[in-house]
């Protein structure tokens, strides 16, 4: 069974500031200062090849080493490195879906307030009380930043291909994120997270009423910037709203 | 009696970053990032082994250093080592109750603005005006940070023993911090807050009405995340209550 | 054709940390930590000479080295250094225009939420119902740090010439930003925002609604301070409107 | 006469980083950091035996290095040391009264947004709208942190001396700040920013309508510190203005 032993631990060693185990603990040190992951909430993961590098649970995030990541083998599910203490993330299962549903290289997932203040909103039916479906989606439109979003969420930004629309949102499409209800133990989002992303082809997240937000991408970078313009277009749309005005 | 001699300064002295004195002089300098410790307010206090670890009073948080450090004995009670010029913390008393009282490894007490918010919120009766009762208490419930919070403080996280739950908090269940009024001299807070810790015995933390909040656990770990998991709460509910959201 | 040859790279490189490849990377970090440039948003421009220095487009603006920067000769308006896999930003026809209409040496662009807020707050009309002018343009006074804004933005700061002010505005002189519409594609913002350089002479900057704000210096320190100086403007704006208050 | 000559140098060449030269450049970093100093906005002062080191006008505060210092005699106003091209600050009037009436050691102006709102709140009366005097000084109570301010502002932190309070206000006093109003010019605050002094003798601050504020202190510590506190309370009071809540 894999284990920590050395052939495990070369898994998680490189002086590539980009190799993914790095690049995990560096976006956990930047995550903390954005606020996205106080207290140990949140998390990242990343696929690399046939591996799939995760965070572990609980601990505090911008502390975190390369030697602290759990190394799964993506076609068998099977850890091929577990560091002795630690606990892999109870995300696991949800960064799964991004990897196996939507292709994703990288998916992050933050406890950031603005996107738990805009569930409330929704939930409250405060910006859109006569629709009802309103409380299970967050839609805004006609922000420039809504162009840092590409549809599916880890495609290129290129349009092209068949009947579908591809690439990025235009700053005249309206863009949607479902909102799926929290459970009491997180890996039991796994399936109305999985039926979100089936049913919303065109969002790159999930975000999770009164917990926080999932968010993907075909690599660290497309993950990293959507989740942040994601998160700008949450905190532009809070404060809207305590101006008194619409997103739509 | 025990001084500044070399014997003294050798408690404090280690290339070790998690020395107890590196460590407090490390989490003053991110506290003051937070906001948490502005002007000298808030401090820090690690128990290790028989010895108590306390920051000076009065002091610039973000320049201490681990020489500053006061060094307690914790059966005796008296100095061990007392950094010329100078003066312990006037906290030191609320410190040794959650140290005595729930076993605790480390105690935080912050200035968070986000606390005294929710203390001035309480104090009005604006979440709850029919409620008395409901100005001596924060009660937030399925808000996912909640579950970053142990019964108790300083438990650990599992779940077990006799009748009675230990553990972290779930997401369904409401978590309670008890609010003690102020008083002219922060050690004469000492009484009302053991009271508090005694007729409270889920709480990691006692809020102090205009004035800030103690947080503790069993490790600097489990009272860093904590202290964070509640500001990110208290900053929550203030901005709830901004957007007419009811807490529970 | 110029390229990314040896020749090409020496323009972006240089131990002078004021070279402009080098400041416009350390811009954008320092932009980066003001929420100025979120998810590969905004952007900066130097003029050094006849050479034009840009930031490529759709990068992490915080992860940025000299190398990657564009370089343009100012009188054909040919790249002299592309870097490969780059794409040039969208910006550039409107950096352009601050450089050949008021001779600036920099302009930045950011996505800053208090510039989108201020825009919003006057589409809205919520400062000034009666007025529909102010729908178009961001008018405040009296604040001290209006005397951080020159006249037209690239002038210097000694009041002289003729019979027009010059210099930087004074405490109760008004301060006017223009607010010109959004267009779906960046490039398209260029005749609109070459009009309200030629329209408002005495702006330093120009707002795009529901998108960000162009601004710009004589040099890399004036425009950055004018950049700040605006963005701290739009900011009070926004919490003087929460609190009931006039802008003029 | 004085300029910056070898010898002028000297005055600000220091390997000791708490030299007043090395210690405002590092001030100006961190109070860029909180805000305080946007913009080329803001200042500080340090008085050191005889001498008055001043930072310069109109320059990036988080870039400014000791060799931008100006260095004042302070018996005979005359600059021992002018740096070339760098023009003395507007503030230094205002400056030199903290120095001559109250004992000074160190003065810190700011443009902190928390106040500018704070006396914004005040002259449109919104808290004591009876009581017409509330528009000329802040007033604030029973809140812990006003125990980082100190009677007069540069005196020790014991209670003592004759029949006059002495030392650190108390969780029970009321701390005022008086409000003077802004002029075009800055250096013609003076006049009132002196009769403040003299009138509010209990003050270690004035604030300036739509401007900032002035704080002092017996040494860089406490003039920072009390800044801080400052700060921290002109914040808490706009939160809990929107809350709704008195002051006093």
């Amino acid at each position: 069974m894999a284990d920590h032993t050395g052939d495990a631990n070369a898994l998680v060693t490189s002086p590539d500031p980009n190799h993914p185990a790095n690049r995990i603990a560096d976006l956990c040190r930047l995550f903390y200062t954005l606020g996205w992951v106080t207290g140990t909430g949140g998390g990242v993961s990343i696929k690399h090849d046939n591996h799939i590098y995760l965070a572990p649970s609980g601990v505090q995030k911008e502390r975190m080493e390369a030697f602290d990541m759990f190394v799964m083998d993506y076609t068998t599910k099977q850890y091929l490195r577990r560091p002795p203490v630690l606990k892999p993330s109870a995300c696991t299962p949800l960064f799964m879906a991004a990897f196996t549903r939507r292709n994703a290289g990288c998916c992050i997932h933050t406890h950031s307030q603005w996107a738990v203040l805009v569930t409330l909103i929704c939930e409250a039916g405060l910006q859109n009380p006569a629709n009802f479906n309103s409380r299970n989606v967050f839609e805004i439109k006609e922000i420039e930043q809504i162009k840092g979003i590409s549809r599916g969420g880890s495609g290129s930004d290129e349009i092209a291909e068949g009947g579908r629309k591809l690439g990025n949102l235009g700053y005249h499409d309206t863009m949607r994120i479902p909102i799926i209800e929290n459970t009491a133990h997180e890996e039991d989002l796994r399936d109305t997270l999985e039926q979100a992303i089936e049913q919303w082809p065109e969002t790159c997240a999930v975000l999770v009423r009164r917990h926080g937000v999932y968010v993907w991408g075909k690599d660290v970078a497309q993950a990293k910037t959507q989740a942040e313009s994601l998160d700008y277009l949450f905190q532009l749309a809070v404060e809207m709203h305590k101006l008194g005005l619409k997103w739509t």
